[in-house]
Protein backbone atom coordinates (compact mmCIF):
# COMPACT_ATOMS: atom_id res chain seq x y z
CA UNK A 1 0.00 0.00 0.00
CA UNK A 2 0.97 3.65 -0.72
CA UNK A 3 1.03 6.78 1.17
CA UNK A 4 -1.94 7.73 -1.12
CA UNK A 5 -3.75 4.23 0.31
CA UNK A 6 -2.75 4.21 3.57
CA UNK A 7 -4.49 7.42 3.72
CA UNK A 8 -7.51 6.75 1.70
CA UNK A 9 -8.00 4.06 4.29
CA UNK A 10 -8.09 5.65 7.36
CA UNK A 11 -10.40 8.36 5.85
CA UNK A 12 -12.63 5.49 4.55
CA UNK A 13 -13.01 3.74 8.02
CA UNK A 14 -12.95 6.99 10.31
CA UNK A 15 -15.48 9.05 8.73
CA UNK A 16 -17.66 7.11 6.84
CA UNK A 17 -20.85 7.09 8.79
CA UNK A 18 -22.80 4.88 6.40
CA UNK A 19 -22.12 1.67 4.84
CA UNK A 20 -23.75 -1.17 2.92
CA UNK A 21 -23.81 -4.44 4.54
CA UNK A 22 -24.07 -7.42 2.49
CA UNK A 23 -25.60 -10.64 3.89
CA UNK A 24 -27.15 -13.86 2.82
CA UNK A 25 -31.34 -14.18 2.69
CA UNK A 26 -32.10 -17.90 1.64
CA UNK A 27 -28.36 -18.18 0.57
CA UNK A 28 -28.85 -15.52 -1.75
CA UNK A 29 -26.84 -12.01 -1.20
CA UNK A 30 -29.03 -9.16 -0.04
CA UNK A 31 -27.55 -5.51 0.43
CA UNK A 32 -28.52 -2.74 2.96
CA UNK A 33 -27.66 0.85 4.21
CA UNK A 34 -26.24 0.32 7.67
CA UNK A 35 -24.88 3.36 10.17
CA UNK A 36 -21.27 2.33 11.56
CA UNK A 37 -19.09 3.77 14.19
CA UNK A 38 -15.10 1.98 13.72
CA UNK A 39 -13.86 1.50 16.81
CA UNK A 40 -10.12 1.31 16.94
CA UNK A 41 -9.58 0.29 20.47
CA UNK A 42 -11.99 -2.52 20.37
CA UNK A 43 -10.51 -3.49 16.62
CA UNK A 44 -14.64 -3.76 15.59
CA UNK A 45 -17.00 -1.79 14.07
CA UNK A 46 -20.08 -1.30 15.79
CA UNK A 47 -23.61 -1.59 14.11
CA UNK A 48 -26.83 -0.61 15.85
CA UNK A 49 -29.62 -2.84 14.08
CA UNK A 50 -33.27 -3.86 14.63
CA UNK A 51 -34.42 -7.03 14.76
CA UNK A 52 -37.29 -5.91 12.72
CA UNK A 53 -34.91 -5.69 9.57
CA UNK A 54 -34.19 -8.16 7.15
CA UNK A 55 -30.46 -7.73 7.63
CA UNK A 56 -30.60 -8.46 11.13
CA UNK A 57 -32.76 -11.60 10.63
CA UNK A 58 -30.10 -12.69 7.99
CA UNK A 59 -27.30 -12.35 10.39
CA UNK A 60 -29.30 -14.02 13.11
CA UNK A 61 -29.24 -17.01 10.92
CA UNK A 62 -25.46 -16.33 8.96
CA UNK A 63 -22.92 -14.55 10.49
CA UNK A 64 -20.96 -13.95 7.63
CA UNK A 65 -21.18 -10.68 6.07
CA UNK A 66 -19.78 -8.06 4.26
CA UNK A 67 -19.26 -4.47 4.80
CA UNK A 68 -18.52 -1.33 1.59
CA UNK A 69 -17.17 1.75 2.92
CA UNK A 70 -16.85 4.26 -0.51
CA UNK A 71 -16.66 7.75 -0.60
CA UNK A 72 -19.47 9.67 -1.75
CA UNK A 73 -19.54 10.02 -5.72
CA UNK A 74 -19.22 14.17 -6.11
CA UNK A 75 -20.00 13.81 -10.03
CA UNK A 76 -16.13 13.82 -10.77
CA UNK A 77 -14.91 12.45 -14.47
CA UNK A 78 -14.54 9.10 -13.68
CA UNK A 79 -16.37 7.25 -10.49
CA UNK A 80 -13.92 4.36 -10.71
CA UNK A 81 -11.46 6.47 -8.68
CA UNK A 82 -13.98 6.75 -6.47
CA UNK A 83 -11.61 4.83 -3.04
CA UNK A 84 -13.38 1.91 -1.37
CA UNK A 85 -13.18 -0.56 1.28
CA UNK A 86 -14.45 -4.01 1.63
CA UNK A 87 -14.33 -5.25 5.04
CA UNK A 88 -15.40 -9.37 5.45
CA UNK A 89 -16.56 -11.19 8.53
CA UNK A 90 -18.58 -11.52 11.49
CA UNK A 91 -21.10 -9.52 12.70
CA UNK A 92 -22.30 -10.99 16.29
CA UNK A 93 -24.83 -9.02 18.71
CA UNK A 94 -23.36 -7.06 22.04
CA UNK A 95 -24.93 -9.21 25.22
CA UNK A 96 -27.45 -6.43 26.44
CA UNK A 97 -25.70 -6.43 30.15
CA UNK A 98 -22.15 -6.03 28.30
CA UNK A 99 -20.11 -3.65 30.34
CA UNK A 100 -18.88 -1.72 27.14
CA UNK A 101 -22.82 -0.66 26.75
CA UNK A 102 -22.51 2.76 28.10
CA UNK A 103 -19.43 3.83 26.92
CA UNK A 104 -20.65 2.63 23.37
CA UNK A 105 -23.88 4.15 24.12
CA UNK A 106 -22.46 7.30 24.52
CA UNK A 107 -20.35 7.43 21.39
CA UNK A 108 -23.12 6.14 19.00
CA UNK A 109 -25.27 9.02 20.48
CA UNK A 110 -22.19 11.81 19.87
CA UNK A 111 -21.99 10.48 16.42
CA UNK A 112 -25.47 10.05 15.57
CA UNK A 113 -28.20 12.55 17.91
CA UNK A 114 -31.22 11.27 15.83
CA UNK A 115 -30.92 8.24 17.07
CA UNK A 116 -31.60 8.86 20.43
CA UNK A 117 -34.86 7.08 19.34
CA UNK A 118 -33.85 4.04 19.11
CA UNK A 119 -33.00 3.55 22.90
CA UNK A 120 -36.34 3.74 23.51
CA UNK A 121 -36.79 0.60 20.83
CA UNK A 122 -36.66 -2.52 22.75
CA UNK A 123 -36.09 -4.33 18.94
CA UNK A 124 -32.62 -2.55 18.65
CA UNK A 125 -29.59 -3.78 19.78
CA UNK A 126 -25.80 -3.42 18.41
CA UNK A 127 -23.97 -5.43 16.48
CA UNK A 128 -20.18 -6.17 16.47
CA UNK A 129 -18.32 -6.79 13.02
CA UNK A 130 -15.28 -8.41 13.25
CA UNK A 131 -13.53 -8.32 10.16
CA UNK A 132 -11.59 -11.30 8.94
CA UNK A 133 -9.71 -9.44 5.42
CA UNK A 134 -10.19 -6.43 3.77
CA UNK A 135 -9.43 -4.86 0.09
CA UNK A 136 -8.89 -1.59 -0.87
CA UNK A 137 -9.64 -0.28 -3.74
CA UNK A 138 -8.47 3.17 -5.32
CA UNK A 139 -9.14 3.23 -9.01
CA UNK A 140 -8.02 1.10 -12.07
CA UNK A 141 -5.58 -1.17 -10.74
CA UNK A 142 -4.67 0.13 -7.85
CA UNK A 143 -6.42 -2.66 -5.16
CA UNK A 144 -4.56 -3.90 -2.23
CA UNK A 145 -5.10 -6.88 0.33
CA UNK A 146 -5.17 -5.61 4.10
CA UNK A 147 -5.03 -7.85 6.76
CA UNK A 148 -7.09 -6.88 9.78
CA UNK A 149 -3.94 -6.03 11.81
CA UNK A 150 -2.71 -3.35 9.14
CA UNK A 151 -6.34 -1.81 8.97
CA UNK A 152 -6.57 -0.94 12.53
CA UNK A 153 -2.94 0.26 12.46
CA UNK A 154 -3.87 2.54 10.02
CA UNK A 155 -7.20 3.91 11.80
CA UNK A 156 -5.36 4.02 15.48
CA UNK B 1 -45.92 4.21 -2.00
CA UNK B 2 -46.18 7.59 -1.42
CA UNK B 3 -45.41 10.53 -3.78
CA UNK B 4 -42.05 11.08 -1.79
CA UNK B 5 -40.66 7.84 -2.31
CA UNK B 6 -41.80 6.94 -5.90
CA UNK B 7 -39.89 10.29 -6.30
CA UNK B 8 -37.25 8.69 -4.07
CA UNK B 9 -37.48 5.75 -6.59
CA UNK B 10 -36.74 7.20 -9.68
CA UNK B 11 -34.34 9.78 -8.91
CA UNK B 12 -32.35 6.91 -7.53
CA UNK B 13 -32.55 4.74 -10.58
CA UNK B 14 -32.18 7.44 -12.92
CA UNK B 15 -28.92 9.32 -11.51
CA UNK B 16 -26.97 6.69 -9.08
CA UNK B 17 -23.71 6.23 -10.91
CA UNK B 18 -22.12 3.95 -8.61
CA UNK B 19 -23.72 0.97 -6.63
CA UNK B 20 -22.80 -1.61 -4.17
CA UNK B 21 -22.76 -4.99 -6.12
CA UNK B 22 -23.29 -7.59 -3.46
CA UNK B 23 -22.20 -11.03 -4.21
CA UNK B 24 -22.13 -14.85 -3.15
CA UNK B 25 -17.94 -15.87 -2.61
CA UNK B 26 -16.94 -19.14 -0.93
CA UNK B 27 -20.70 -19.16 -0.19
CA UNK B 28 -20.22 -16.13 2.00
CA UNK B 29 -21.25 -12.56 1.00
CA UNK B 30 -19.04 -9.92 -0.74
CA UNK B 31 -19.44 -6.40 -1.40
CA UNK B 32 -17.67 -4.41 -4.04
CA UNK B 33 -18.30 -1.26 -5.71
CA UNK B 34 -19.32 -0.70 -9.48
CA UNK B 35 -20.76 1.83 -12.16
CA UNK B 36 -24.05 1.24 -13.27
CA UNK B 37 -26.49 1.99 -15.92
CA UNK B 38 -30.15 2.05 -16.09
CA UNK B 39 -32.03 0.69 -18.86
CA UNK B 40 -35.95 1.35 -18.60
CA UNK B 41 -36.59 0.21 -22.26
CA UNK B 42 -34.59 -3.24 -21.58
CA UNK B 43 -36.14 -3.36 -17.62
CA UNK B 44 -32.72 -3.78 -16.74
CA UNK B 45 -29.52 -2.11 -15.07
CA UNK B 46 -26.47 -2.85 -17.20
CA UNK B 47 -22.85 -3.24 -15.28
CA UNK B 48 -19.29 -2.81 -16.96
CA UNK B 49 -17.05 -5.56 -15.48
CA UNK B 50 -13.58 -7.14 -15.78
CA UNK B 51 -12.88 -10.75 -15.48
CA UNK B 52 -10.15 -10.01 -13.45
CA UNK B 53 -12.43 -8.42 -10.61
CA UNK B 54 -13.26 -10.62 -7.77
CA UNK B 55 -17.31 -10.28 -8.16
CA UNK B 56 -17.10 -11.13 -11.62
CA UNK B 57 -15.71 -14.27 -10.53
CA UNK B 58 -18.66 -14.31 -8.21
CA UNK B 59 -21.21 -13.87 -10.49
CA UNK B 60 -19.35 -16.33 -13.39
CA UNK B 61 -19.93 -19.29 -10.33
CA UNK B 62 -23.07 -17.76 -8.89
CA UNK B 63 -25.88 -15.08 -11.12
CA UNK B 64 -27.40 -14.46 -7.88
CA UNK B 65 -26.81 -10.73 -6.78
CA UNK B 66 -27.79 -7.81 -5.15
CA UNK B 67 -27.16 -3.73 -5.98
CA UNK B 68 -27.69 -1.21 -3.37
CA UNK B 69 -28.14 2.21 -4.99
CA UNK B 70 -28.37 4.99 -2.03
CA UNK B 71 -28.47 8.58 -1.43
CA UNK B 72 -24.79 10.18 -1.04
CA UNK B 73 -24.18 10.85 2.43
CA UNK B 74 -24.60 14.53 2.93
CA UNK B 75 -23.99 15.08 6.26
CA UNK B 76 -27.63 15.69 7.02
CA UNK B 77 -27.95 14.87 11.08
CA UNK B 78 -29.62 11.42 10.68
CA UNK B 79 -28.30 9.38 7.84
CA UNK B 80 -31.04 6.77 8.57
CA UNK B 81 -33.15 9.23 6.67
CA UNK B 82 -31.27 8.92 3.58
CA UNK B 83 -33.06 6.90 0.46
CA UNK B 84 -31.80 3.77 -0.60
CA UNK B 85 -32.95 1.11 -2.85
CA UNK B 86 -31.94 -2.94 -2.68
CA UNK B 87 -32.29 -4.85 -6.02
CA UNK B 88 -32.19 -8.72 -5.82
CA UNK B 89 -31.85 -10.37 -9.02
CA UNK B 90 -29.83 -12.37 -11.03
CA UNK B 91 -26.47 -10.65 -13.76
CA UNK B 92 -25.10 -12.40 -16.39
CA UNK B 93 -22.88 -11.53 -19.18
CA UNK B 94 -23.79 -9.86 -22.55
CA UNK B 95 -22.53 -11.88 -25.39
CA UNK B 96 -19.82 -10.41 -27.09
CA UNK B 97 -21.88 -10.21 -30.77
CA UNK B 98 -25.40 -9.10 -29.09
CA UNK B 99 -26.70 -6.52 -31.22
CA UNK B 100 -27.31 -4.35 -28.76
CA UNK B 101 -23.87 -3.98 -27.85
CA UNK B 102 -23.14 -0.78 -30.07
CA UNK B 103 -26.13 1.07 -28.82
CA UNK B 104 -25.22 0.09 -25.20
CA UNK B 105 -21.38 0.91 -25.77
CA UNK B 106 -22.22 5.02 -26.71
CA UNK B 107 -24.81 5.37 -23.73
CA UNK B 108 -22.40 4.32 -21.09
CA UNK B 109 -19.60 6.11 -22.59
CA UNK B 110 -22.11 9.06 -22.36
CA UNK B 111 -22.31 8.93 -18.47
CA UNK B 112 -18.71 7.52 -18.39
CA UNK B 113 -16.54 9.30 -20.74
CA UNK B 114 -13.45 8.34 -18.94
CA UNK B 115 -13.94 4.66 -19.34
CA UNK B 116 -13.00 4.67 -22.71
CA UNK B 117 -9.87 2.51 -21.59
CA UNK B 118 -11.97 -0.10 -20.43
CA UNK B 119 -13.29 -0.76 -24.72
CA UNK B 120 -9.69 -1.47 -25.09
CA UNK B 121 -8.85 -4.17 -22.54
CA UNK B 122 -10.36 -7.64 -23.40
CA UNK B 123 -10.94 -8.12 -20.10
CA UNK B 124 -14.24 -6.14 -19.72
CA UNK B 125 -17.44 -6.83 -20.85
CA UNK B 126 -21.10 -5.98 -20.20
CA UNK B 127 -23.31 -7.52 -17.53
CA UNK B 128 -27.16 -7.17 -17.17
CA UNK B 129 -28.73 -7.31 -14.16
CA UNK B 130 -31.95 -8.53 -14.09
CA UNK B 131 -34.28 -7.10 -11.01
CA UNK B 132 -36.58 -10.12 -9.52
CA UNK B 133 -37.50 -8.09 -6.40
CA UNK B 134 -36.76 -4.38 -5.13
CA UNK B 135 -37.18 -2.78 -1.69
CA UNK B 136 -37.49 1.06 -0.68
CA UNK B 137 -36.25 2.37 2.29
CA UNK B 138 -36.51 6.17 2.79
CA UNK B 139 -36.50 6.24 6.82
CA UNK B 140 -37.42 5.05 9.59
CA UNK B 141 -40.42 2.84 9.40
CA UNK B 142 -40.67 3.95 5.51
CA UNK B 143 -40.24 0.53 3.76
CA UNK B 144 -41.89 -0.56 0.55
CA UNK B 145 -41.27 -4.01 -1.69
CA UNK B 146 -41.69 -2.79 -5.34
CA UNK B 147 -42.23 -5.06 -7.92
CA UNK B 148 -39.69 -5.23 -11.14
CA UNK B 149 -42.83 -3.62 -13.22
CA UNK B 150 -43.52 -0.63 -10.97
CA UNK B 151 -40.13 0.01 -10.90
CA UNK B 152 -39.46 0.31 -14.19
CA UNK B 153 -42.65 2.32 -14.78
CA UNK B 154 -41.80 4.74 -12.25
CA UNK B 155 -38.00 5.00 -14.11
CA UNK B 156 -39.53 4.80 -17.55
Amino acid sequence: MDRDAETALARLVRSARVATLATLREGAPNASLVSVLPDAQARTLWLRLSRLAWHTQDLARDARAALLLAEADDARADPQTLARLTLRGEARPLAAEDPALAELRAAWLTRFPASAVTFELADFGFWRFAVRDARLVAGLARTWNVTPERLWEAVA
